[in-house]
């Protein structure tokens, strides 16, 4: 079943979340049943993008094209990469080289092969967003996944965003939770500009964190990708 | 059995290695074995820095006082906190408060309480520190640990600090392993000036591990706290 591939890059780091740091390759996939005010890959869903359908075996073709023997861990990000269930050929494929598999998703959409993937990213997504979640979809996400290697992320951009997250955090006591600082400059270049004030808003959401007593057990982190890269794509 | 501290202070987040990201109050220990050339805790050691012996119970009481109920683990760092045995007590005591305990210590001294901590970092020094690691007594440390949530870290400021690193993640491949740069300005207070260059760092040590085999399942991460506040101290 063909997967419709936005891109393809690596190796590099991911920026984000429970496998912060990891040395990784990226296959993003076009589409998304969400439009979030400030997606930073509108790209993948508003028609400026352009997406080529390709059966898993390929992109493995492609990953090794690519990263040669210099990658042992693949995430598949979006767009939402649960809208394809294609997806579940690729992660069996991707195990069968011995690579694991990262994933990140809203959780508005399930698939089976998301129980064999080794670490789970759920970013349900605050007011902010302009989107609206679906907290009885999301008990039944997260009780098919009470086994998996399952984390919640919820990225920040107000108070009310920091609120949502903390409703979140009680709802699911027991899934490791991550707080994200948002980019609300997702088109600047002058990255001597964006440093400053993508480390501003850290430092703010640390002292929201530091100050509640729901989020004691949280982390909170930055989008380090965009501390070093900015907003340049495919790195 | 008293413990010489050297400060303690929180809630804020934990900027480094395996749990980054973490909110937790940190508990300073005075004392080291080593002196790293660059060691960015000196005053723990060097004699710049005043430590106070306290008994565990008055530093669960230090924590409460000055944590309140903001806080559910505790990072006790040096120094070297395993240069003392009474840290069994206190760990002991914050788990019967039910806070998590991490610790962070180079691997020269065994303490029979690293068994109960929750996320323990090893962080061989690397050769520009000036120290040399006895690795067979890294061995036996990594033995002893090899049923805890144990993890190896290396700081690098060099390629040869960097071919170090792949020594250790070689020899001990199943031990998480992450890679850390290394703050080589830790007197400035000019955050302008500091944070792009640590930023550069970090870009040079994605590139390394991009391009190494070994690394391909090594986190390589920041130190977020330099970031976010340079070389404050306290925070
Ligand atoms: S769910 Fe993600 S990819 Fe989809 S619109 Fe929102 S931010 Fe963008
Ligand atoms: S082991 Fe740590 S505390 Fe001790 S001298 Fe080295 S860097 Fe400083």
């Amino acid at each position: 079943m063909k997967i419709p591939v936005m891109e393809v890059f690596g190796p590099t780091i991911q920026g984000e979340g429970m496998v912060v740091g990891q040395k990784t390759m990226f296959v993003r996939t076009a589409g998304c049943d969400y439009s979030c005010s400030w997606c930073d890959s509108s790209f993948t869903w508003d028609g400026t993008g352009k997406s080529v359908s390709k059966r898993p075996p390929e992109i493995i073709e492609e990953l090794k094209a690519i990263g040669g023997q210099l990658f042992s861990h693949v995430t598949i990000s979006g767009g939402n990469p649960a809208l394809h269930k294609g997806i579940g050929e690729l992660v069996d494929l991707c195990h069968a080289e011995g690579w694991k598999v990262g994933v990140e998703t809203q959780a508005s959409f399930w698939q089976d092969w998301l129980l064999n993937i080794d670490d789970i990213t759920l970013s349900p997504k605050p007011p902010s967003s302009g989107m609206i979640t679906d907290f009885s979809k999301l008990d039944r996400f997260l009780e098919k996944l009470a086994d998996a290697n399952a984390s919640l992320k919820i990225v920040i951009f107000d108070e009310d965003d920091f609120k949502f997250a903390e409703e979140v955090h009680l709802r699911y006591p027991t899934v490791p939770f991550f707080l994200q600082t948002g980019n609300d400059d997702i088109t600047t270049t002058d990255d001597a500009f964006l440093v400053p004030k993508l480390l501003h808003r850290y430092e703010w959401l640390i002292e929201l964190a530091v100050n509640s007593p729901v989020m004691n057990d949280a982390k909170v982190l930055p989008q380090l990708h965009a501390l070093v890269w900015g907003n340049k794509r495919g790195v």
